[in-house]
């Protein structure tokens, strides 16, 4: 039995802002791509309002993303959607990417733009009530909450949309920051405010999420007074944050402490020849869309050169 | 008399995708921001085409930028448009902007998004006819040239996609390139050769721009035979890069040997406190807009932090 083996010019992990815009400067390169997606949402799709994506004035990030997946389509460019990379190796000069229950995909050079994952809260209930009332995501499935009380945990712009998209439906959104004020933008805080459907609880830590079949209530004690409260809630948005999706990659990159992948923040290059890296997974400081699409075209340009230089 | 002076928060200057890209998110941080603008056409709003802003999926670069500067003036941000900056000083710790036959801008913390300008050929007869059948931009007045013969210096993107444009309405259009081989991506130059109209000229070096009230024609030498050629043509759009705009600019930031600003790559800081620079006018390696308008991003989170933390 023979078996054809296509080594790819490159492989993308990541179906994000940063890994689409490699793709489609690659496309355009005609570098011979496969773009490897869990999803074509991530973090960016969640987003309840993108309005500084320049160009596009107001948009929600299921939306944009949706935007992004249909350029990328435009151009020709292999697409393996569904499931996640388990692993990524480098044998003679080949890279080796490997999906679980399917063969190896073999390719010259890789960028990771695997991008993040939510940051759980790591409080009793949590884990438990995941889909039974607990969620990482409003636009997903805040709809869910229609009618009922709920709680936005994190203060930051994440948190703070994610409160006004509930209080469309929700007749009260507590919003609850683990510091001593919020750190959403101003304008946003502001928008918030004017549904008049929201409090916001400061230096608070949440202790346990407590239910029977669904959620029910919040625990939660003060920082400063150490006084516990109990809050009923229905449903519970985190938007604390997130951490870097880099499980499938060991030691062919070097990581920051916050678990980021370290990149030459000029080319996006990792300490593996060929190996690129680029978005939220990297060290790059700022986790915006535009920022992400930028350092995925930078990897790929640098793929490129990599590339023509072999 | 009495005259109220206005200390801004920041000042950007230029209004290409950098400077509006930091406008957008200075308005959303709430600093009180002026932007001054020469136009807000820039290097980007002269592309014939853009299809690779990640998002929207072709566009002729004027009305991307038309939508950016839409985008831009959604929020609550001065805008100072039309005439170039003069001078850029720092006085105790305040930036002092000159605008010439103006009165000076004041503001704490200053980014310089001035772009770049075009490259000249530097050959006899490219100033005299300026507007004469000499242009640095296609989509501006290639239409001048309707149903003549015109060439283009230049290999690259920029080149093709202007020979692109041209071919539309041009019977011919020669390319002229100094390098033994064109620059351009497989797949725009594909989209060239298509038209049936186009001729290219490699290795090749320009000598002089020929003609009485208007261009004639121009004059070049190959290379490698050190032959000289002559070849009438009407129209000729220079497109051989560009040059950083940093005239205003002096002893505040460091240049690099190509005359771009030295920047952190982190954050957009020069080695002058409060003041940042981000796009085509920094070392940023990849000039693109995706790329500038991330710049632009970065540049204002870091501002906005020094902002914070006087």
């Amino acid at each position: 039995m023979i078996q054809d083996i296509i080594i790819y010019d490159l492989i993308i992990i990541g179906g994000g802002p940063a890994g689409i815009a490699a793709g489609i400067y690659a496309a355009r390169k005609k570098l011979k791509t496969l773009l490897i997606a869990r999803d074509f949402i991530g973090q960016a799709g969640k987003a309840v309002v993108v309005d500084n994506y320049p160009g596009i004035e107001e948009i929600s990030g299921a939306e944009l993303m949706g935007k992004f997946k249909k350029h990328l389509e435009k151009f020709e460019i292999d697409i393996r959607e569904g499931k996640p990379v388990r692993e990524i190796r480098k044998e003679e000069g080949v890279f080796e990417v490997t999906i679980p229950k399917e063969n190896k995909y073999l390719a010259k050079a890789v960028i990771i733009a695997s991008g993040r994952d939510p940051r759980p809260l790591k409080v009793l209930g949590e884990k438990e009530f995941l889909g039974k009332g607990v969620s990482y995501c409003a636009t997903c499935d805040g709809i869910l909450f229609k009618g009922k009380t709920v709680a936005v945990i994190g203060g930051g712009n994440a948190g703070f949309y994610s409160a006004l998209e509930l209080a469309k439906y929700c007749p009260k959104v507590y919003i609850f920051e683990g510091g001593e004020v919020v750190r959403a933008d101003e304008i946003v805080q502001e928008m918030v405010r004017k549904t008049g459907k929201t409090e916001v609880i400061c230096n608070v830590e949440i202790s346990e999420i407590r239910g029977r079949d669904f959620v029910s209530s919040l625990i939660y004690k003060n920082r400063a007074s150490g006084k516990i409260g109990e809050i009923p809630v229905k449903g519970i948005i985190i938007e604390i944050g997130s951490i870097p999706a880099t499980s499938f990659v060991k030691d062919l990159v070097d990581f920051t402490e916050r678990g980021e992948i370290r990149i030459d923040l000029r080319t996006g290059a990792t300490k593996t020849l060929g190996l690129f890296a680029a978005g939220d997974v990297t060290e790059v400081r700022d986790k915006q869309i535009i920022i992400a699409a930028a350092e995925g075209t930078k990897a790929l340009l640098s793929a490129y050169n990599y590339l023509q230089a072999l």
